[in-house]
């Protein structure tokens, strides 16, 4: 039988094109709002995948409106009880099933200051979406798997939106190539499963990325960690040169996001150096950055050329789709060892912290 | 022979007493400046350990004086060249050898918006120390050894001083406590040697902290990364449960820094399930949260009360102490593991990245 988590990884096109279609007109409001009201900072709240979605939108965010972007750290507002200047901030919660108590909370706090306010969530009726000024639905339909995939890709598209709404240089058709450049990455379904039996014994793991997509590695690891419990370590490849590297001996499995664009040379270096520590490093890529594939290290390697041309970074639309067999390989090795991807140990679907 | 790294861990109740006495003039001077000019918000700027510290920087800061805090992505600025708004920022750039490329560069370019800028080394003569409106030197002396440790602290001790210049309720009287209370933490040597031979075999491990111990989760992990080899997870005891906690399974080495304060209550219940989990625990704590003793878990306990009474949070000051026994821990365990703590492979004392 097919988990949900497989079944939900294949209804991320259809996700995306209905979301971006049923949600410009609470873009484009915003967007309005937003005209008269520029914010001095951008404070996002959100926790587990969400919050690796978030990480995605501090770059994006950063990188093409210049507007300065902090992640949250709830436990200032839910235990310090400390009150953080929020007055001129935008304030964005990012929240699946919109009822965490304490990214709910951050907001409701920053709403309270005269703060600006925008609620990203899959469920309508939710607690955030009833509370935030402005609401960002998720189109995913109900998520059933306890790991999310299509909701993470989902709220990418929601932080695109926002940056456009912020008054980056991105067009909305732009955006529409994103359903297809999913749909490209899905066909690597059978290349993936192929792979999958090698990591039969795998039981500890690094995954590399950078800039737009570091956020990528976060989701990847926490995949692996919640579905096939490998102890997954994630890194951007700076950060992963300053100590960490120190731990990769011969045949530690490394995933690297090796997209095109200016992220390219380093990840690169990391990648010799990987494999000259004997590393077993897999890249993904795509058509766009033919480097990668020919470096004769084994690569997923998406159909589709990803790479953008224009006056935004070359790799901006990449993470949706790398993300893509990222998905497929956890879900995949789940099965190879004997694990049901819908069933992690000691989750549930809602996880309610302070 | 004593390592460079046990020697260097040693040394740090006079680091403390010294950088403090030497340093206040400095600190005083920027209090003074900071008076007419409070920051719209603060960006801190580091890679590594350092990072480690920027991390801490943020909750205190955010706690004690509610200016809103972002740690800066480096390649923001360099890979992307992107311009983020830094006109009314303070902007803190962190490094021990002062040479660090990336966050010299951010704070380069914050300068030239407008920016007030603070840089925080162990270097008088480096480029950070050159380029920055207001110099905090850490008066560690030379660190050798690879693995920072008394540089750590040091930039620990000149948060809490930067926290002061910002106005918060700091007393300068309980900083000088801080040798003190790592001259006390220190005395744990015996105990944590004992401790080691049980880990000879470790592989991977969780750290786990919250709030103004959540740097010394990272900072743990990355000391066991460098020098033990140890596939060292860290995470918020609220992050840890929105997904990895998965991973865990019986036997599973977990370390959790458990002060008193308001983080007590989500840490005892996260050492719960953990133990139910069958996991391996092992909590650094000290004789002010007396109910963490009496777990029946495995503990480090630091002999003297660390806990604060006032309007600061009840454990503000236990950071320093705290990471102290995790330092001894990590140079130990190398040792079991027949590593030489001072020589990390792969690794040399100043990095490069862009």
């Amino acid at each position: 039988m097919m988990s949900l988590m497989l079944d939900e990884i294949r209804q991320q096109p259809a996700v995306l094109e209905r979301t971006l279609r049923q949600e410009l007109k609470a873009v484009e409001r915003l967007k309005k709002a937003l005209a008269n009201r520029k914010p001095r900072y951008i404070l996002l709240a959100a926790r587990g995948t969400s919050d690796n979605a978030a990480l995605f939108g501090r770059y994006l965010l950063e990188i093409t409106t210049g507007i300065p972007v902090s992640l949250a750290a709830p436990s200032i507002f839910t235990l310090y009880g400390a009150t953080v200047d929020c007055r001129d901030a935008l304030v964005v919660a990012i929240s699946q099933s919109g009822e965490s108590t304490d990214t709910n909370l951050v907001l409701e706090r920053a709403k309270a200051q005269g703060a600006i306010t925008v609620g990203i969530t899959n469920e309508p009726e939710s607690a955030l979406a009833q509370m935030s000024e402005h609401v960002f639905l998720v189109r995913a339909g109900r998520e059933k798997s306890v790991a999310a995939t299509k909701t993470y890709t989902g709220q990418l598209l929601m932080l695109y939106l926002l940056a456009y709404a912020l008054g980056a240089p991105i067009k909305i058709d732009d955006l529409r190539k994103l359903a297809d450049l999913a749909a490209a990455a899905l066909k690597l379904e059978p290349v993936v499963r192929q792979y999958a039996p090698r990591y039969r014994f795998m039981d500890h793991a690094v995954v590399v990325g950078r800039g737009l997509n570091y956020s990528n590695a976060f989701e990847f690891a926490l995949k692996m960690m919640e579905t096939c419990y490998v102890v997954a370590e994630r890194f951007s490849s700076a950060d992963f040169l300053h100590g960490p590297i120190a731990m990769v001996e011969s045949a530690f499995p490394a995933f690297l996001f090796t997209p095109p664009g200016v992220t390219w040379t380093t990840m690169r270096q990391m990648a010799d150096r990987l494999r000259a520590a004997g590393a077993d490093v897999l890249l993904v890529t795509d058509r766009s950055n033919a480097e990668a594939a020919q470096l004769g290290i084994r690569t997923i390697n998406i159909g589709a050329r990803v790479g953008h041309r224009g006056s935004l970074p070359e790799e901006i639309f990449t993470p949706i789709p790398y993300i893509i067999p990222a998905q497929l390989f956890a879900e995949a090795l789940a099965g190879e060892k004997g694990l049901n991807p819908d069933k992690p140990r000691m989750l549930s679907k809602v996880t309610q912290t302070l």
